[in-house]
């Protein structure tokens, strides 16, 4: 299936051309409200925080002509729904995490994160500095999208359990949420994976019907309340080491809106990448002290099965080879991460072990 | 020198009468333009890139009603004079490196990078969720300035020498441009530190004025053309592990600003560190290869010259500790730099070590 040949001749024409059919009633008095679906429930740490000052931005920024009206989950649709919602015209944007929607396209792994990608950093180099979001524009069109990353809560920790991982055959059976390629890989070492919205988590691990799950880091994983029903926390994983969320905008939508509100909307997006990480960054070193003084165990996972989680990704990112995008995607974000890798190796690795001998020592 | 107590009883209600005296005029036709001066030439490699991102978006944002007119150094006033045209009302605005004024005052090195301090993304979590813009605004009050963050060149390179530093003796008597307190260091190990502006070390370098310098890293050094003119570069630094950039806009000025054009300016400044930041981590691995391929030798200081490096840095830092406010900066950048760290050892660097020990096995 070649979607590239399918977006040129098709997908583009019939959004410009319907954005010269909706352009003239859109601004109200010169004013217009976007309907934003969610996958947070309101107030949900760090991930609703990033649509929340995502949307005050934009009412701030355009003096009040552009505002968004936030839908939680179960408001207007449900919290994987909204992907659909904005592709049909349902709603105008959402603001999401777009590995949720691998189901609609593999490609969209990359714009959240995949199993031994790029640090948040590394990330960013590739979206902004290495053809990442001309991609992720490209994959958007197919779907009727105008799509933007917004917001990136970090290297997501490893989970929550409820007994320690000495191997990788303890995976095998273990019932455990885990989204994204990530879970798929999971999968392949024998776990029962499920993908349950964040809103949801907290009963699920608590009845029983999950083993465990990981959630995003400690920050925002204390304010869910995990430690509460599970006492063994992993600080790394392999899964997700910068997770990116998305805005998608509806392409329709996109191309009516004034150049002015397209850079608010563009640049809203990379200020709220920006803050939300600091912000959870942050905080994930006091919340973690706070977690361990609550009786949780933080430990990492040993070497071999590391090892395990490598064969099983390079299973699982393999076999989606077949799509001619996804490989066009995993070809360009593995040339940047190479190159942005080396180069921090060289610069804030050696320097971040030296300061830590230096300090310590004085 | 108690300057708090004296910015809340002097500086502030000074600047707030000065607005209002000057709202009505400073929006001509509902349009307005703001002078910049900064201190990098016209099209310099990753600073002046910044600047002109910053300029761009603000134009786009506010639909033209905001636009930047920008001064390269010379055209209205100095490379590092810039900081006393615009706290005067010379020009409405600046676009600097912070720590070019910290004979100003002191604290001013903590916005750009201090010694042994944070990488760019530990400034960025104590600047926006640690404190760090608070204290930027209160001592920017002190100078009649408002202050931001706006870009952002990652973990400064080393630098560039003639000869291999093998000891902390090989400083001594070397002419060498350091800005900072990084340069201060230096000078603790008998060098002999000067402050050039970056469009006069070439020539600095190439005459023999200059012994060696650091600038910004492969990507920018490339375009500067260090390569000709001295083959040994270390990769590493303990100087400026994250260099921010900074917009300081004059306090009447931005009093005076309507609160949309306030916004644009606070998240345009946002955006231009995510995007520059990674531009420059982007491009540095590539950048490397290519001086290498051209003769160039890298390299890593030994640990007795990281070692000297640390014990002289602890001895300039002290030395401004009888400033209040240096003080109270200090304190709070480093609380802050203190659970960033530990979190990110526990999970990006963890993260870091496990995916190339696996992907290099694999």
């Amino acid at each position: 299936m070649d979607r590239r040949s399918f977006l040129k001749t098709s997908a583009l024409g019939g959004s410009a051309a319907a954005a010269t059919t909706l352009a003239a009633p859109a601004y109200a008095q010169g004013n217009r409200t976007l309907t934003m679906v969610t996958s947070w429930p309101r107030g949900f740490a760090v991930l609703d925080d990033a649509a929340t000052y995502f949307n005050e931005m934009v009412d701030a920024m355009s003096d009040g002509q552009l505002t968004i009206d936030k839908k939680a989950p179960g408001e207007l649709v449900g919290a994987f729904e909204v992907f659909d919602a904005v592709s049909s015209g349902q709603a105008d944007l959402y603001h999401s995490a777009d590995y949720y929607f691998i189901g609609q396209h593999p490609g969209y792994a990359y714009f959240t994160a995949v199993p031994f990608g790029g640090t948040a950093q590394e990330v960013t180099n590739w979206y902004h500095h290495g053809g990442g979001h001309e991609l992720h524009t490209e994959l958007g069109e197919i779907f009727n999208l105008k799509s933007f990353i917004a917001g990136n809560s970090g290297s997501q920790s490893g989970g929550w359990f409820r007994n320690e991982i000495n191997s990788a055959d303890d995976f095998n059976g273990l019932k455990f949420r885990m989204p994204g390629l990530g879970g798929k890989v999971l999968g392949e070492l024998g776990a029962s994976v499920q993908n349950i919205p964040g809103g949801e988590l907290y009963q699920a691990l608590s009845s029983g019907a999950l083993d465990g799950l990981e959630w995003v880091g400690p920050f925002a994983d204390e304010r869910a309340g995990f430690q509460e029903v599970a006492k063994v926390y992993y600080t790394a994983g392999f899964h997700e080491p910068g997770s990116a969320l998305a805005a998608g905008v509806n392409l329709d939508v996109w191309n009516d809106l004034k150049p002015a509100h397209q850079a608010i909307i563009s640049n809203a997006a990379m200020a709220t990448t920006h803050t939300q990480l600091a912000e959870t960054l942050a905080n994930n070193g006091a919340a973690l002290a706070r977690l361990q003084s609550q009786g949780v165990k933080t430990l990492q996972f040993p070497d071999d099965v590391w090892d395990a989680f490598g064969a099983a990704s390079k299973t699982v990112m393999d076999e989606n080879m077949g799509d001619e995008l996804f490989a066009t995607i995993r070809g360009s974000f593995e040339e940047s991460l190479a190159q942005s890798s080396d180069w921090l190796l060289k610069s804030d690795s050696f320097y971040v072990e030296q300061r830590n001998r230096v300090l310590s020592a004085g």
